[in-house]
């Protein structure tokens, strides 16, 4: 932790911080400048709250040297994570296409959509039963039922599940899921993410539209923390001013994450352009900077879904863009 | 709902939109422009998929006109909604301040903490039982024991009390409380606000940093919808690229909420930016936007807070604070 | 400036940045925390490219503790600076509002704007002349006619005027004008603020839709440090995800530069929000938080602006606004 | 032009706007819904101001359909424009690598980058001579002599040269230049661009980082309507909340250029992270989105760069980037 003292700081102003410090166990090592005093605190600052000596009048500015990803960071864990889900394996070199519709809306849709997309070389089914929706007026998806009906569909292609969960209390409820997603806005319901810390299956876990990199870590944290450190993060676009795309697909995140982090980060293209358009142009450049997988938006007839429809693709289009993804894994020797 | 086809739509484009709208039960008017044609979707557009209209290769784009936030907003509901706390009131010109440490710590820090901001003039008293902390490494809050202490601290000061639900599950546990909170993170918790539909008490919604006045209405929609009409909503700063506050306190959204929508709106100044220094002059500034009440973080000991002491003033700051606030009042006539 | 080291840099690293800095007679003074190193680097640090540390492999990161802007600083100029405009002032608890149209469109339109914004209590005359338009297709501005209608309307009225200049090579047009304008969109134009520093007369630099605080007072240092120290600095919104308001009003600006700097700050609200309804609202927050002026746009008839109609006010809805702006100056003792 | 009025329109307020229209030689038509009328005009929209039209008390919103770039877009001119630079084409399918340091420093420098740049495979060399530097007290470039340096540069290796103008009247000093660069602040430099219309070579326009995707083709339209129509675009990264890179690389901007318009989109991984590490994954992944061409920024010796050192790259990382996007082109078939 690092202490910018205002020029105006006096010698007695220090010596207020180094008694808090001392007793909670830190010390602090001064270097003098022309105009002003940095402060540099050495040993454990875990008890230490950096926001009270923000608070102090005489300070500028604390910055925090050591970042709050212990668990998540690659520091302590130099080596890539590999999540291994019933053999197919993300991360670490290995390469996984997440496909499927945003909802399960029936046994003939998830089943058919599953069969399409394992012809097309997809290694996982998504398929939403419980929707966060803007809106109260739109579909919310099946619930309980559809969790079922993805069972189904595992059952007759083998292919492994993936799932949103919104609260805490459905836990039980995602036994047969492979792997459980935790969406976009619940990137920081912190008591979710405590509960997923007990799940014994991997968790994907997408980055809050609004949220950076280090929070999208630090999110991780909670989970390894309480006990679960099989963990996909997905990059599915942010917030910006550009309107001509539903969110900004960050693909910067991709590099910056494989520095800062052992763990594996796949990449949505058709959330974060809410463009069918657009999904594989985006899916190839999240490849080509390194993802570890994709997931994308799939429908057996895209005008007929009941969520989200601009942004599904169909099976053709589906199955053009993995030929080409498999061409520039190749090219960057991924 | 207006459809804007591509200008090489064909006749027969517009007829199978015509179609499905009207197995909807929703008819077609059509306005041939020089190069392009629009459509008007005219009759109830419940039933209609945007999305699906909006994926068809020949559409350039689909708006919607009426607004998703039917039961908060002010077309169907004209005239202010006031919401009564034990005889406090807050909007159609009531005005009430919400005022505590950022969390519960102990009984003597909230005890006194309800007395002074009492003393000052604040009609209600805050404090933080269960926190959302970005980090699994900061204080997590006090859980059912701050609960009890508020309880205590309401019994001393006849202070109604306002403290942040996080889970749907824990509402039985918020009996006692007078307001509860949905934090900025939680907005779009869409299964916490249906739970909070049936809950007996007003509920505070603040705006999440990276959502829009559209989306906070809606999610006011979600509450309204399942039973309980009484929200008091709240701007506390949104996401940008400036770093000198910790995010960007919105105050144009009080004349827009205010036009929108009947319910009041209140504004914290301590959360939005993140300093001491500059709660003063922005509280007062929410006020002569028009904000029906203000949000104010006040430890009696700023220098021990647990939690967020860069943005907690003191007793006497808040007093001072409370003096001009009333003097701005006076001056717009509110 | 502050240097963090990676844990894995090695005593020959520390070696490599020292004879850096002495060669640009600079000290080092070095932290040793438990898993990384932190150097301070003592002396001037003009001379020192920070983008050449940071980019060295086993540096993590560089703080500069100088901010660039000393000039602009509060630190070497304590007292706030007061700029005096034919006897208006500006700044140090003086307060004037700018009002007037958008652009000049003819004589009748600019004198009777002058006349009406005067009558109700305007110091200044606002009127563009010469307008940075987005579109080709828009009406561009007057030009030079607009400079002498401008001038026509202060030999009737008196008010000094303020005017928006696009190029250097303009200067000697402004010859007349009161104050030079300075766009959002040129903020950052350095070869434009350079010239401007040799103009004798007070410059109004609006603050880029995308600018921080720091960039803004960084221009304005351009400005000040090519001999010109009369700088109005002006918030006037801030590109945001918010669609609802054509930019977002940052209005902790105004706090956050009273306490970095010396030179005034006023607020134009009427291009922050881009609808007239809000205008007035955002004038009397814009107040309270402390701005030292306000520029507002005021049209004789709106509904006939050639230019950004949407947001001016009418003389009638200006006098009421200038009304409460005096009765809240007064609430806060400004 | 879509107008929407509010659902207390009355008869005479839809008169009120008809009469504007017809007195402008557009024609009105109604559609009536449940709670509002929609009204489409049909017929030239150019002299309409929208403002006015929205400033109306009676309307909720306007809505323009037809885009304000006529000439820079798709819909006039559907094939690819192709710009031709000393036999180096730039887009339909044709890429180049621009490749240089940031700024000119000497004749050794530019010239020794130029030499290896070309030999790895770029087909341009970039560098500045007039730098437009965010801090007064930074290298500000050697201007007219660095304009001479790449000259020599360019007779020592025969690659055309790439470097950015800042004023109108630095126009005849571009003379020996092949491609002028407009740099992102200056994207909206309206004066500028006109000026630029009349020059005879290509312009290579940067997307300001808080511009639109439609702001920077509207900038197009003026340089095309003044009379150039050789514009290559360039996407840089837009100004986001995420600090961990230097500005956010909106890639998904490579694709919807492309369906806008028919002007060639090249990217620059460099300015856009600010991090030599992160500048090979960007590059790639803009290639496979579609980009017609990259920029990338090379200095023989990285750590004596006088200008944003920390993101150029050495010649060896520019080599096997340069390896790899020919992998990955002929991957994706360009």
């Amino acid at each position: 932790m690092i202490i910018v003292l205002r020029p105006d700081a006096s010698a007695s102003d220090t010596e207020q911080i180094r008694s808090y410090l001392n007793s909670k166990g830190a010390e602090l090592k001064c270097i003098d400048g022309e105009y002003r005093c940095v402060l540099g605190v050495v040993g454990c600052t875990d008890g230490i709250d950096a926001g009270y000596i923000e608070g102090l009048s005489f300070v500028e500015s604390v910055t925090r040297i050591s970042e709050p990803y212990r668990l998540s960071g690659r520091l302590g864990h130099p080596a890539d994570s590999v999540i291994d889900i019933c053999g197919r394996k993300i991360g670490g070199g290995n390469f996984e296409i997440i496909a499927g519709p945003c909802s399960v809306e029936s046994e003939d849709q998830i089943c058919s959509a599953a069969e399409v997309v394992k012809a097309c070389g997809a290694g996982l089914l998504r398929g939403g039963a419980f929707k966060p929706r803007t809106s109260p007026y739109e579909f919310q998806g099946l619930g309980t039922k559809g969790l079922e009906l993805l069972k189904k569909a595992k059952r007759l292609t083998g292919l492994p599940t993936v799932t949103e969960i919104m609260l805490p209390e459905q836990l039980p409820l995602f036994e047969d899921v492979d792997v459980i997603q935790v969406g976009a806005r619940n990137m920081q319901n912190f008591e979710l993410l405590k509960e997923l810390g007990k799940a014994k299956k991997p968790i994907l876990l997408k980055r809050g539209w609004s949220n950076t990199i280090k929070e999208l870590l630090t999110s991780a944290e909670y989970i390894i923390g309480a006990g679960n450190s099989d963990i996909i993060l997905c990059e599915r676009g942010i917030r910006t001013f550009e309107p001509y795309t539903r969110n900004t697909l960050d693909l910067s995140a991709v590099p910056v994450i494989h520095e800062l982090s052992h763990l594996p980060v796949i990449v949505d293209p058709s959330h974060a352009t809410g463009h069918s358009g657009y999904v594989g142009a985006m899916a190839l450049a999240a490849v080509a900077a390194g993802a570890d997988g994709l997931m994308i938006e799939v429908h057996p007839e895209p005008c007929r879904a009941l969520c989200d429809a601009a942004q599904a693709i169909t099976p053709a289009q589906f199955s053009e863009i993995v030929t080409k993804v498999n061409a520039v894994r190749k090219a960057i020797g991924k």
